[in-house]
């Protein structure tokens, strides 16, 4: 698909379908997670690709954002130690920025594969590192929640008088 | 240019030709910029494109970070009055996010485009919001330098030691 086509409509979807997503899909949308820039190419994450209905249900009860019933999650964490070794206290923001980079492109991906996604940063990080067992310098950013779609929602409109040129107040030409 | 092309091949770009930046270039990168997903859709956000080289060189010297000579600037800044209103002090977050997916969808098209970007967050923001003119509660969070390429390095080695299956120290079958 042409990029520009992924990244004008590209919806947030939070009705799947029963149909299960493939694991080499998955690691498609993996793949373009990693390829996201990182501050000082650090790559100060970790991810956690989750199918098992199971560990997904355990999931949605910390998640009060997950308004789905997803076939699969991506969780993108951030590894504090790779980031605070690199950038001090600045390296929580710098990976936290990273991960918001990579879920977009998991999620731009995800569209070019005909699969649906959502972005949920509404859940307790603590029960998360805890379901997946991970340790204290991993922390949970940002959860992708992915399957095939069962709606097809509108783009909503979007503002566009939010771009100045130069300065603040200063539109375009004939605007 | 194919979706998966871009996401792979995308590269921080650090030198650019003199080639100025067409307009209309620029707003490809801002209309892909502002259909990047946002917390709530409340698009928390105000975009600057700078040309004017004056500008320009007086946003390098409160830049660190900015290691060339870039045509075009692209400046993300939050608006902290739309994210506070709509979810508190977690809104601080959540738009810095919200940011970060704009920047990734602005370099994504810019590569589409055959243009080089890199995204900067040293730089001073109280500075670039004075150089601007916006108001207090306008928060640069990302610069976006933009130019035709001087340089075609190359892609930096993904670790992909850093994806594990369901839970922390499970890699996919076979690895």
């Amino acid at each position: 698909m042409e990029l520009k086509k992924a990244i004008l409509e590209r919806r947030s979807i939070r009705a799947f379908s029963e149909k299960p997503v493939e694991k080499n899909l998955l690691k498609e949308l993996l793949t373009a997670g990693i390829y996201a820039p990182t501050a000082g190419n650090i790559q100060p994450w970790l991810f956690f690709s989750i199918t098992d209905p199971d560990g997904i249900n355990k999931i949605r009860t910390i998640s009060p954002g997950m308004l789905s019933d997803p076939k699969a999650l991506i969780c993108v964490c951030s590894d504090q130690k790779k980031a605070f070794e690199r950038a001090g206290k600045g390296g929580k923001t710098l990976s936290l920025m990273d991960c918001a980079m990579a879920a977009q492109n998991i999620m731009l991906r995800a569209y070019d594969l005909g699969l649906g996604s959502c972005v949920i940063r509404s859940f307790n990080p603590n029960a998360l590192r805890e379901i997946v067992g991970a340790p204290d310098h991993i922390q949970p950013e940002l959860i992708v929640t992915i399957g095939y779609p069962a709606e097809n929602p509108d783009t909503p409109a979007r503002n566009t008088d939010v771009i100045y040129r130069e300065e603040y107040g200063k539109k375009e030409e004939g605007k």
